[in-house]
């Protein structure tokens, strides 16, 4: 069975000492491991966490998160560089916490969340892009094998990048890099805006599934919305993924006019019983996806 | 049978006088009207356009386009009055072109094409913006009135918009408008990523709809992706949706890495048999949806 797990900023963001005591909360609801943002530098103690997640039976996977300063797609090499020092830091932490994974948009290029506007890109500088990120991640694909670290690359939609939106994408960036710490990680949430078929695209997929994120459409709790769980589930074991699956139900539940729904909103409500629910609900259909009566 | 039209920016951006010619190839391809972005002072001569498509047999209505300058959701008191002043102009250009509709996201305040990445807003602040939004829309609605054009109110995704993203938050501006010229518009596409369940949202908007744009979830020729069309034309059907329905591909068919799917792109290739098929499929399903064998 897969580990399922929940992104720390279901609770917190950013994610401290004192949320510590949700350790066991969150293994009692069925989680198996948190997915922690990486740590900025200072936010957290990285061996007091390990020793919390421990103590907790918790385990953990990292999220790193970039930004135009830290970015490998960057045209500025000062940026670009900054972007592979950052997922070396990633890794560090990752080693250190004792995560086998660091998963996220790692080629970078963030669109909405950075105030970027699309813009029409000229062929030289989309191939531009391509090379900086296929020798960034090189790089840093290297220094993960030596921590023994995997390297989950991730698509994003539309919005939230403009460089790597689609599992075909993706596939190109691993051929191109070709490296065995690298592989890909799906999120449902931006395959449901950018994939023709959720199960077409783990299937094209395949054995290069580093890291998997169940999320609804419209980021709500896992089973309240229109994604089709079974076929998911089945084309997750039809390609016989057996890594960890995260939840990131945080869209919260709060439709009135003017509340934005892209924004990181912490919870107004106690929601483990969803999150209970979400988990149960998963690890229920991974069971039965490998039966047909 | 309701009619069907495509969006004007499938073929170019901006639309002018030279693009006249398709009028004839999108009536033979199938569709029944055009839906035309309000053309900005002077890229369109109006009277000479209505004739054009009165040539064509084609049916016309218009698509707003706001921005942060033109803007009734704006806190300063002149941009939200070149807002209203802009949904005045649409209005006026769509009596003399002849449409019957003006749609699209009337409450302004976009997000990602303006640049704007998502921030917290204040209690009293989303408040404000209701007020602006109501007090905005009840003077376009009863100018909408004197003209005989219904306004169609769009939610759009949370990326594109930070004040109206889902159906319930549309109705909410309905029922505080309460104007017989202010309906909803809805979009597929972005129910896609923002709604539990398109067909109950659609139950949900029920009489009160005004317009509606069928797309894929990832904005593709319909029938490509995964949105269930047989039950979105049976909950049509179900709410008795006589109106209008426009298909807006604009897509395109290109995932090469580092392309960007958001931003807008003129067709590199003939897209006319796609099209085609498109109306046809969505026309077929409309027809079938009336019965259960």
């Amino acid at each position: 069975m897969n580990q399922i797990g929940i992104i720390s900023m279901q609770f917190a963001r950013p994610f401290t000492v004192e949320h510590f005591v949700l350790f066991n909360k969150i293994k009692k609801m069925g989680f198996d491991f948190i997915e922690l943002l990486v740590p900025e530098q200072g936010e957290l103690n990285l061996k007091d966490t390990k020793q919390a997640l421990d103590d907790a039976g918790l385990g953990v996977i990292l999220a790193a998160r970039v930004n135009l300063d830290r970015n490998i797609a960057s045209a500025d090499k000062k940026k670009q560089q900054c972007g592979i020092d950052y997922l070396k830091y990633a890794i560090e932490c990752s080693a250190t916490l004792g995560s086998k994974i660091v998963g996220g948009p790692l080629t970078g290029n963030p669109l909405v969340f950075s105030g970027r506007a699309p813009q029409p890109v000229e062929e030289s500088e989309r191939l531009a892009r391509k090379d900086r990120c296929l020798s960034g991640l090189a790089k840093a694909a290297a220094y993960a094998a030596q921590h023994e670290i995997l390297l989950a690359l991730e698509p994003l939609n539309r919005f939230e990048s403009d460089v790597l939106c689609t599992t075909q994408q993706g596939i190109e960036i691993l051929d191109g890099v070709d490296h065995p710490n690298l592989k890909i990680m799906l999120d449902t949430f931006h395959m449901a805006m950018e994939e023709a078929s959720i199960p077409e695209a783990i299937r094209l997929a395949s054995n290069r599934i580093g890291h998997f994120q169940a999320n609804e459409n419209h980021r709500g709790f896992l089973g309240t919305g229109s994604v089709d769980w079974t076929g998911v589930c089945r084309a997750l074991k039809e390609v016989e993924y057996k890594g960890p699956i995260s939840l990131e139900p945080f869209r919260r539940n709060d439709d009135r006019f003017g509340v934005p729904l892209a924004q990181w909103r912490q919870p107004h409500e106690d929601e483990a019983d969803r999150l209970s629910a979400s988990v149960a609900f998963l690890k229920s259909l991974l069971t039965l996806a490998e039966f047909r009566r």
